[in-house]
């Protein structure tokens, strides 16, 4: 598990299942891996601990949290008081845009992620969307994806003085989670140290009842394979 | 100077003569002004004091300043420790991408405008940037707006549901310096209560040398006014 030295990369790392292969996936590509978590205020803290834990395990070369007050404007049961959804259906977690949708949020953490890359001279941009099992939001879509990247050409010195191309790389976006949990495996993730949940019990374990939950579990169950991390329910 | 109840926009006021006549302009034309000041790490405390007074003497229905910790990634004179720039000639200031360009500054400002505007139910976000007088940032360029402008309905609930069209409101972008400075006194901007030195002395006043005060004392001359800011130099 030692740092690569490759061309440097800026990997968005939540702390999450996803996350924590897309940031293997830039591991295995040879990538020296700059991890970027964005304390946006959400509840779950416990998620940044988990960033911690997934950045130290797969050997990164940084691993940088910086905050961005989003939670100022609420519009999220992440980040405000609302309740997070529980047992929703399949067919539930299939429609429209959940109350667990921050706000502009992959943009607000692409955007600190490009602020970076600039600094290091990095021109890729790794982030864990996935347009399959992904709840709805908005800002996960392939056309939202292409739409960053041509922003990002734009807004840089890059753009201006052509010293390369950035690109946004989503190697999850067309992956079922039953697949993202087989290509990490292969890759050597621990799941045991990422942490998922939207709504964990004071007890530190994770819900099971969450959307975030729910698409994990079935995730697991689909891949025939034991989910490390314990469950309240 | 009493707040409007039209349709609400989102304006980000740095402070400085730009974005104080960009917030009179949405002012004159109606709406609910929600003015965003973005605090990430600038050496220029004295800027965010300053969009505190600009907002409140246009009667803002709300001011709010967030913190976004792009200092931590270095990068610019603004947020560094390198030197500002001083007395480059007229030549030198419309060439090249300057020291005190800040990396993605204008994307991380847009994405917590979109953010917030979200939130609110606004469509229109207002950004002073000036592609004529604009110190060669990347990210002031008309094609880096439309680039955001795109990027923003796709990355929202609106983009989805099909609630509104988000506008990047750019009232500036081809006007001279001189020409702003003419509209916003139209508008009834007090010029005095805005900061636009990248460096100021311990004393409060203007530095006067750096490619900001340059721009803004070559704009009041050419549109034939006095500044009413003091300068050391």
């Amino acid at each position: 598990m030692i740092p690569s030295h490759g061309k440097p990369a800026v990997v968005l790392l939540s702390g999450g299942l996803d996350s924590a292969t897309t940031l293997a996936v830039a591991r295995s590509e040879g990538y020296r891996l700059h991890a970027l978590s964005i304390d946006y205020g959400q509840r779950l803290r416990v998620e940044l601990e988990a960033a911690r834990r997934v950045a130290c395990f797969l050997g990164v070369a940084e691993h940088r949290v910086i905050r961005v007050e989003l939670r100022a404007f609420g519009g999220s049961a992440l980040t405000g008081a609302a309740e997070v959804p529980k047992d929703r259906t399949a067919a539930e977690l299939g429609e429209g845009i959940p109350a667990t949708y921050v706000p502009a949020r992959n943009t607000v953490l692409l955007s600190c992620a490009l602020a970076w890359a600039e600094v290091l001279g990095a021109f890729d941009l790794f982030i864990g969307v996935n347009a399959i099992d992904y709840s709805g939001y908005p800002d996960c879509r392939p056309e939202y994806i292409r739409a960053f990247e041509t922003l990002a050409n734009l807004a840089t010195r890059a753009g201006v003085e052509g010293a390369g191309r950035f690109r946004v790389r989503t190697p999850l976006i067309d992956k079922t989670k039953a697949q993202i949990i087989r290509l990490g495996l292969s890759l050597g993730v621990d799941y045991g140290l990422t942490h998922t949940c939207y709504d964990p019990p004071a007890d530190g374990r994770a819900c099971g009842r969450c959307d975030a939950c729910l698409l994990r579990r079935r995730g697991f169950a689909e891949a025939g394979i034991a989910d490390p991390i314990e469950y309240a329910a």
